[in-house]
């Protein structure tokens, strides 16, 4: 929280900004530790000079910002103290003439009531201060994925003929939270010729015979996401079923080993996402439909971006997902995803889920 | 669904626009049927002129547009086909001099990068046409409603001594979902003191004797949405916790005599409000700290809001919670919440859960 206030003021100092309006909740749960206001609605703000730091919010929220963001000072907002008015104030109190927004969270109706009397070419995204991690962070991350790797071992006992894809992600969702976490984003369980879907919604088609089974989850545990995949065959796997696995599995080896040679200096992301691609490309495979990879931590994707477009430099403190896969329409798609931590000098996998193929 | 477009369109004339950009994932479900979108990520718009409507959105939903929503033509955004130049192509073919947008919705840097070439003075907030709703979105909510119902008895059985908060809502959500809906949000579970807190988070705090138990959840099934309070008391309620639970349940039966007495015509809300508003302050007790009630239905909170300050006409078609409460700190609260249809010259109560005191 105190590394994250610093980073936000240093960007505030380079930009030349006076103060930050931060509304995105995952921003302001960086810069609180504080997740209890809703994503749904706007309810709460944080304001922040060079020397103090406010939360606007309502009554409903008093007593938890007293308790658990003492640092911060809270200014109540109410019918009678509209957020408007208390921006004014600010804006007076601190003499702030260049006010930082996140132009891509704040509503275009927000900006015209709230914003008027700011300068509209502040807009900034602070997202990218979350990309480099610190070793706390990583290790919330790690937690969540050890979570994660449990839950995998758990749910391999229920595939079983005739479950559907609703009830077995039911199953890792019911799994996840009876151990006290959250799910970080809703299950992909992907049977047979579904699984060639990369993005596909849960269908309650019953698991027969001889179909690959793809499951993507990933679990929240004290505000910070785990994501993983795994693909797993029920029934003995076809020779071309397992020349698919083998070239995705290779292909995130490769990856691997490219970010394995890494030792402290910055690296292109997209050059890590061209190695897994092109290897695909490489057995006779249509490219990756997706990116290689993705930041994540407060958000189950957030910077850096591994892609061919990609122009994010991946540096120490970064924790990502590589994750390549082959997709053949009406027959059937392998996924293999697993999280690294970018630390001093080494990486590490902090997802540990075998990857040896599995017959069930 | 065609209700719903011939709705939109009507509102197009009458405020002189030639189209419509909808943007909000509850109003896309409500035009289109679909609901398949993310709320985290925006994944597609719909472009709606007088006579044409369009689905915006990457390939990853193409398939799903094309099978599921065949009245609507699709237009596939990707890197060489952006939005904004999408949207210039329609702005020519359609001659739109005035396109409403949705300004609550779509983001400043949005608006910027998007609708550049459109007036912006058009924003317009298209959630109101989904406040009266046609007798299949009431039976869709009434659906919803009597599982709700199923729930609050199933959950019964699990108020014992020992059971924490967290645990208890995580019993509702398991149902909830083990009978193939969803909730319409996290619900809400308070013992003792903590029902004072009106949005209470849930705590590992243990159910011990002589609490109240204060319950407030929901379900989303079909895309609609139900909510219900109900407050039982885990041993014998004390003279006090009596009068209060009398007190509350009152407030809530004037409010619907008053609305009894509705016979089709238009009605204030803020008066129905004011009618358990009063009720409570004459018994000693503190003004409820919220609004009386809210409508419901993609959205488990839209349009109509009941509240002192609502200009909201009640009309026909329209579905509604009627929720007092009284909350005295450090003591406890007692909320009872319904939801109402006010259908042809009669109003209904599509919630039926027992409201006579529960003792555990």
């Amino acid at each position: 929280m105190i590394t994250a206030l610093v980073r936000l003021r240093k960007e505030l100092t380079k930009n030349k900004l006076d103060a930050a309006l931060i509304s995105s909740v995952s921003n302001i749960t960086y810069l609180t530790n504080y997740s209890g206001f809703s994503k749904e609605e706007r309810e709460a703000y944080l304001f922040i000079t060079e020397d103090k730091q406010y939360v606007l919010t309502d009554g409903r929220y008093s007593q938890a910002v007293k308790t658990l963001i003492p640092d911060f000072e809270l200014i109540e907002i109410s019918s009678k103290n509209p957020v408007k008015e208390m921006l004014k104030n600010l804006k007076l109190k601190h003499k702030i003439k260049n006010l930082g927004f996140e132009g891509h969270n704040i509503s275009f109706l927000e900006h015209k009531k709230l914003l008027q009397r700011f300068d509209d070419s502040n807009h900034r995204s602070f997202d990218f201060l979350r990309s480099v991690k610190t070793s706390d962070e990583i290790s919330k991350i790690e937690q969540a994925c050890k979570l994660g790797d449990k839950t995998f071992t758990h749910i391999l006992k229920f595939i079983k003929k005739g479950i559907s894809e609703k009830e077995l992600a039911f199953k890792i969702e019911f799994f996840i939270k009876k151990n006290g976490a959250d799910i970080s984003f809703r299950p992909i369980v992907a049977f047979g010729k579904n699984s060639a879907i990369p993005h596909h919604l849960l269908t309650n088609n019953k698991l027969t015979n001889n179909q690959m089974v793809l499951l993507d989850f990933g679990v929240k545990l004290n505000n910070y996401c785990s994501d993983m995949t795994r693909t797993v065959f029920f029934g003995k796997p076809t020779r071309e079923q397992r020349k698919i696995y083998q070239t995705v599995l290779n292909a995130q080896q490769k990856a691997l080993e490219h970010l394995g040679r890494w030792r402290g200096n910055d690296l292109d992301s997209s050059e890590v996402d061209r190695i897994a691609r092109d290897y695909i490309i490489s057995k006779g495979y249509k490219t990756i439909p997706h990116s290689l990879g993705h930041g994540i931590g407060i958000d189950v994707h957030e910077a850096p971006r591994l892609s061919p477009k990609s122009k994010d430099i991946l540096k120490v403190g970064m924790v990502f997902s590589i994750e390549p896969g082959v997709y053949i329409p009406d027959f059937g798609g392998v996924r293999i995803e697993d999280l690294v931590a970018l630390e001093k000098n080494k990486i590490r996998l902090i997802t540990t889920s075998p990857k040896k193929i599995i017959e069930l």
